[in-house]
């Protein structure tokens, strides 16, 4: 039976991008037979432009009715015209929240072809391979009360909550603990538990979840501001870390230069199972929208094509044709494609879609 | 007319890094003529075992006479047998905002001894300068409401309230332009304005700070992830960083690597000014108590003994002196001291104490 992918491009770098993701799910579709029915969607400032919204109905329609959803970015300086109203309705935070994608994978993985490419070699470790299990669907992004206010002396406050109850951290917790059992075991789970409630909570969850089902995974506790040092100083301890939502935003940004650019980052955002064990998905690169390169063809795609893998091995049931793509998105960069972001100095770069040529011939050798 | 400083070692590696910053200060004393009377207090476990209380009141008394505090450290699973109770009243956030230490001041600067040292040399960049400002007495680490409540289904729910007033945001953003405007006149504000309405706040009350007060100075803006993915990727690109309490906690630990470890960082704590300028002020270096280490006179003293230059700076008005703390602890690493933390392979590491005798010496020498 048919699987549904809704590609929606968005804003910025965002088409460019997942224009090649896209070219990549057409070869899986033509050369291997997966069975995928792409339906592109508009998102952001042309959408608004031509119908009054962020997310037009079609676009709602799309989305609803997909197996997976391909998102590219959006945001930036130049959709200034978008009222904010109308932004924060169409919001990729809204989008999050509504479809309940409380799981967002973040795998930061060197590839061996960037270890000896100058200038990375000074940032790219050996034999990193971890990931990112956030929290995305409440915490500080979403808990109330929120808001700025006016005090008698004339003065404002602006306040936002951190907030999150048991079942939320259990179940991205649980989520994190399966993701390590299928991996090395491990789990380091991130918090500030020493200054936040909040966190305090989330600790003893976490202990008494891992007790009550996951005594089989080796689970050890950070403190964020050591996380963040830890994952500069030695990435490769890690296996996979789970944390809150907006800790999670700023390790795993953390974390990107050690697999020397965060245009080479995917991600996968997963909402609960149902009875089938189908999960809402939403798979996007982790950079954004980048606006001082949109439209010149020189952004990395691989990010949106890694985030392909991510959708052919969790939601597709291709775990073999994630591992080809992947294959093949180290062999292009074994063939030398570097997009600018991690050109070798003295050395052209290639644009886009010239990395989505090169990952596509990789495809066909391997 | 004599200046007091109180020295409090506290717990962990914190005693034996600021015996060798205190024996710092002696020399400043002896050889430099400076006015200081320092008084030793206790402070932790050892205090607590003896009179009952974390902070004792002889304590509490030279903290409140004192012009400035060098503090060593705290914490640590070795404390576990002082009660929480006991411990909250006696905690360093408590003590932080109990003297409005709002302006968190962290220098991120690279030694030239530790460029082509390695293994340091694949993260110790050339060049980086910057101080970050971190507002430390508000913020998530105190706002209420906070706290773990019940809920009907049983199930329970951790938060905390992230709040800033106007008044909060400027006084810190003033110190940091004014820092900005003694150096290279760049500031850097991070926040997430584009999730928190705390942070909304803070930018606007930053940029309308800027327009009053400082258009001199080049602002500019980032987001907390970008920042850290910026901190690892090109720190040299900064001058001043102004930031809130939980984001400073993040990327100040984020930024230590690039200065090779986070034994090497200094830290001053400020409170407002009175009528004569004069702030209360607690030095400390920024790395914790390091209980793995504890007793064992391995661990770096630099990060203490560098505090104590920031102390001449900022408090005991000898800023030429502070400058020569700061060559002779360059000069230190030229000759090759080297504790554990930053030692290369295959060269025997020295000890805490042989480090404080390697800078003492370069200060005779200078
Ligand atoms: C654009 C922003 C709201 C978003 C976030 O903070 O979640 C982005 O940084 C991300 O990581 O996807
Ligand atoms: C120990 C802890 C509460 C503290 C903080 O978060 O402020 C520490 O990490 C620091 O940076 O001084």
């Amino acid at each position: 039976n048919m699987m549904r992918v809704a590609v929606i491009g968005g804003e910025g770098i965002g088409p460019e991008v997942t224009a090649q993701a896209s070219r990549v799910l057409a070869w899986f579709s033509e050369r291997r037979r997966l069975p995928v029915e792409v339906a592109e969607a508009e998102f952001g400032l042309e959408a608004y432009r031509r119908t009054g919204k962020v997310i037009p109905p079609e676009t709602r329609a799309a989305i609803e009715g997909a197996d997976a959803i391909l998102f590219g970015a959006t945001g930036g300086p130049e959709t200034a015209e978008v009222p904010p109203e109308a932004r924060r309705e169409g919001s990729l935070l809204k989008l999050r929240r509504s479809l309940d994608l409380y799981a967002n994978l973040r795998p930061i993985v060197t590839d061996p072809a960037l270890y000896d490419s100058a200038p990375l070699k000074e940032r790219v470790l050996n034999g990193v391979d971890f990931v990112i299990v956030r929290e995305l669907s409440s915490g500080i992004y979403f808990g109330e009360p929120r808001g700025i206010e006016s005090r008698p002396d004339g003065s404002r406050r602006g306040f936002n909550t951190n907030s999150y109850t048991s079942e939320e951290i259990r179940r991205v917790a649980r989520f994190a603990f399966e993701l390590a059992r299928s991996r090395r075991g491990r789990l380091c789970s991130v918090d500030k538990a020493n200054v936040m409630e909040a966190s305090v909570l989330w600790r003893e969850e976490v202990i008494a979840l891992h007790a009550d089902e996951f005594p089989d995974i080796k689970l050890s506790h950070m403190y964020v501001d050591n996380a963040a040092m830890q994952i500069v100083r030695a990435p490769s301890q890690f296996d996979v870390m789970v944390t809150d939502n907006i800790f999670g935003d700023i390790l795993s940004d953390c974390a990107a230069m050690a697999a020397g650019s965060l245009g080479m980052l995917p991600s996968a955002s997963l909402g609960p199972a149902d009875a089938q064990g189908r999960r809402t998905a939403l798979y996007e690169p982790v950079h954004g929208s980048a606006p001082d390169i949109a439209g010149r063809g020189i952004a990395n795609p691989l990010g949106s094509i890694l985030s392909v893998a991510m959708m052919l091995r969790l939601t597709l049931g291709r775990p073999d044709d994630a591992i080809l793509l992947e294959r093949a998105v180290g062999d292009a960069l074994a063939h030398g494609a570097r997009t600018a972001d991690i050109a070798e100095p003295g050395r052209a770069p290639v644009s886009t879609a010239a990395m989505g040529d090169a990952v596509l011939a990789s495809l066909d050798r391997l």
